[in-house]
């Protein structure tokens, strides 16, 4: 019987799914997967939250030892191996035990790059100190934890607001350590738009974390025993601290390949075809070494994530022990942190990745409650909906706030994969009771606002407009507006009261209508269109938005 | 100018979505909504939260008063007063005030029925009684609060187990009560699946519920005082209650329309086309009234949900008012209910139905976490996906169990609405961190399965299948096996030893591989495929499912 040799190289998301695919696929197939670190298949999402001690025992990050592979999947396990160069013509890897320092080749009828990415470490003296670190293993987490328990560390510094940085500011602030917070753009969660991203710094300020945006780390500061006991940003500012995590970015591991002379992507990782095939049809790239089809564009898009990862692991396992499998779905960038009980997260395009792209795109955005007002434990979510401006089609949805952004994240990524636009999302028949949703759902009344703006029902003004000049018009009862008053000038008129008032207002000059959540003025823009004025738009997100965001 | 008088009968849900809708689309027109009862615009879907207590605010239910609409919305509100004829020719209805005894015709140009639907009352003496009722509006509501806080009921019983039913059920119970139900068919919830069901019963009688299915109520006993003491089942069970809640279905209000002669749908409620207009391009109906476009078959579907409701009124609101609009989307029935924090829902067809309309559907069903199993408070959901056998798309999924199944039914109702096959739901591109779900979501483990079962990888033996007779495995461990053992005949093998104890079984009869959820027994089946067994099934959602649905 002639029996197929699928190495993998990489043994945690992408390759492990890769592996245990093809197992299921062909009992008879060799199946080797090299690791160069001692853990396969651990919970690498989970290390930030055992550190913090949400997740208390360590061990259940370990999904699936090397025993489990061996026994149940019948695959070859290799760990502290690692494969050195790949042998294109004779097929064969070159692998090299970072124990015994032994060197051997390897013959692959199939080969499966899945060496990940790394965290990149700025060049800078002290990133090796005993106390600096990056997270991306458990070999990572150990030391981290170790630094924390066993040296008690006070202060943490996490250098880098994307997902992993929050989560780990979040656990090590929840665990009663002084977090200071350092990011080179100006807005935490970098990938999203602005007003997504600040009701996060907000609420990371109002735990008592110290934000710093728009600056960097220029200098770490050696204490007498080499470690680091201070960095100092690039605007001179001095954080002390026992501990520092990086956390700006990863680099496909994608060295391998290229001296294999794979073609690479532009960003450096694999390029690869539909079945996740390189250029050498015989080895497959996937997870964070890879690029995958991009569900808005017509190009690649590389997302170091875990999802697609796992997808890719199990349909490049199964082409490579069958030779046919679905094509790659497209990926949307998907992606969702907690940060102190508030969520956020994207699926497809930002607003600013689309004009970066040359995209016409308009967008809406609307602060709603996740769930029916009147029932117990309802909070506000915000949402951004971004859409293509001539075919309405669904390009990007964002969500901060309560409960259930994840939820809306979800329904309009499969809106994205289908193609839909924001008059189809309108109509989605989504599960409604009390406690889960309202009958008209954010959902509906993003797909709602996008609709109106498209068929010129509504105009918005920014959450972030300058006002000064403007007719503004706050249309909140009069308690609200002592409450919480505007900073401009303004004139006051609840909604009810705006039909018998218009003779007070300038009706040809530009109007901002302004209430709580953006909903009033809408009605209220309506009845002044309807009485003939003009230049009215309504603010995006009323004053709730404004004040989240500002 | 010519100014557009708008009639709207009824003003709940889809009544008083048309209204304001009309009126943000035309200032000028006149817009009349018609409401038989006291209230306008007040959330029915909350009325058991507020017997129960868990909203505490009565008036948090009022979503917006008389008052409101004609401020707010320049809509005249006029209460207590019914439509009772509708003069086509004429374009008049008449009017009946239930308050004064006046009659009066109204005339229209465009004229909105929204009438809903009034819950069935079984033809039984005893119906009227004042302590039976059932749960249509605010005065309902009040009535029974009155019974339980002024009358110290102490015990309820509740007829009929679908969603309103058991929101009834739990909100009684949990309030100290105890509390029987009664349902006519051979489990709760009805509308769903057995398997899906079956948790909820056991919920409710684990906490503490008389749950009496496959029976009916066949006489009401009076007390002297002209009260129902207590109710006769078919069995002959007598069940001795303070207050009886019928909630066995509800049926359009669609009279005013059957006499104007107005064409109606099969079931008696009222037929529209794509615009919710009526056989009289003058007449829309909306909402509990009116049929919807069906997201699975060819035919209308009467789905009396809020949700279609809202979206049907705003629709025909502006159509009235513009002479345009969208097309009514169609509707997939989505639906939930939450129970004691078990949720079970719908969005699609159920298997039964999907068997009743003669649809070729295949179904799977999966046991899952609903979040990252090594992150605490990750509970178990069971999906069960229906699928068709030819093409793959998408026709239903329900969803029982802890958090998060109103997400899954979401983003299968979205799939719905695209069209989706199973293959694309398996590649949709989730959002993903350990608090919200799993790389593999349970989204993807049914879209996987499902797949897999149309490749012919699996077949899947039903969760309640008879294994007397077959050779049964189960692939646990042992001490698994020793805690829970199956109760039939069989051999214990654990998963990593089938290989070397193949010799064991006999590689030609029918075999049933089981585990706990069905993800061991499947890589056991793929095995004992891989080693040249056919007739090899795995145990739907395993041990588990088995328990959990029995």
């Amino acid at each position: 019987m002639d029996v197929r040799k699928i190495v993998i190289i990489g043994g945690v998301a992408g390759g492990a799914s890769a592996a245990t695919r093809a197992r299921r696929m062909d009992e008879n197939a060799q199946i080797i997967m090299l690791e160069q670190d001692e853990h396969v298949s651990f919970a690498n999402c989970g290390l930030p939250y055992h550190i913090g001690g949400e997740i208390p025992d360590r061990d259940s990050l370990l999904i699936a030892s090397p025993e489990t592979f061996k026994e149940r999947f019948k695959i070859d396990v290799r760990t502290f191996s690692r494969a050195i160069a790949i042998d294109r013509v004779g097929r064969k890897v070159h692998v090299k035990s970072l124990k015994t320092g032994e060197e051997y080749a390897l013959s692959y009828d199939k080969l499966i790059i899945a060496t990940g990415a790394s965290p990149v470490l700025p060049s800078m003296e002290g990133v090796h100190a005993p106390n600096v670190f990056t997270l991306r293993n458990m070999e990572d987490m150990d030391q981290i934890c170790s630094v924390k328990t066993v040296q008690r560390a006070r202060r943490a510094l996490v250098v880098g607001a994307g997902y992993v940085g929050l989560e780990m500011v979040e656990q090590l602030q929840d665990c009663g350590m002084e977090v200071s917070l350092v990011e080179l753009k100006d807005q935490v969660l970098p990938l999203l738009d602005r007003e997504i991203a600040l009701p996060i710094a907000h609420e990371l300020e109002r735990r008592g974390v110290q934000v710093f945006t728009g600056r960097s780390v220029v200098e770490l500061v050696r204490e007498e025993d080499t470690r680091v006991g201070a960095a100092i940003l690039s605007d001179g500012t001095r954080i002390a601290t026992d501990i520092v995590i990086f956390g700006i970015g990863v680099r496909p591991n994608s060295g391998l390949a290229r001296e294999a002379g794979l073609t690479l992507h532009t960003n450096g990782a694999v390029d690869v075809d539909a079945y996740m095939r390189t250029s050498d049809p015989d080895i497959y790239a996937v997870g964070d070494v890879a690029v995958y089809p991009c569900a808005l564009t017509e190009s690649k898009t590389w997302v170091p994530l875990a999802g697609p990862a796992n997808r890719a692991g199990r349909l490049a396992g199964e082409h490579a022990a069958t030779g046919r499998s679905l094509k790659m779905p497209a990926v949307a960038g998907t992606s969702i942190v907690r940060v102190f009980g508030r969520n956020a997260g994207i699926t497809g395009l930002s607003e600013k990745r689309a004009r970066g792209l040359g995209i016409s795109a308009d967008t809406v955005t609307i602060v709603a409650a996740n769930h029916a007002s009147y029932f117990p434990g309802s909070e506000l979510i915000t949402l951004k909906l971004v859409y293509d401006r001539e075919t309405g089609r669904v390009l990007g949805l964002q969500g901060v706030g309560g409960e259930g952004v994840d939820k809306r994240l979800d329904v309009a990524a499969t809106a994205i994969a289908a193609g839909m636009t924001v008059d189809q999302l309108a109509g989605v028949d989504l599960a409604y009771a009390p406690p889960f949703g309202s009958a008209k759902d954010p959902i509906h009344m993003a797909a709602f606002a996008a609709s109106n703006q498209m068929a010129g029902l509504v105009r918005f003004a920014p959450y972030d407009a300058s006002l000064e000049g403007l007719q503004v018009i706050d249309v909140r009862s009069q308690s609200e507006r002592e409450d919480d008053p505007l900073l401009c000038q303004h004139i006051g008129i609840p909604v009810c009261e705006i039909r018998a008032r218009m003779h007070e207002l300038d009706p040809l000059v530009e109007t901002v209508v302004v209430c709580a959540v953006g909903k009033r003025s809408y009605v209220a823009a309506r009845i002044l269109n309807g009485m003939g004025m003009q230049n009215v738009s309504t603010l995006s997100g009323g004053q709730t938005l404004r004040r989240l965001a500002s």
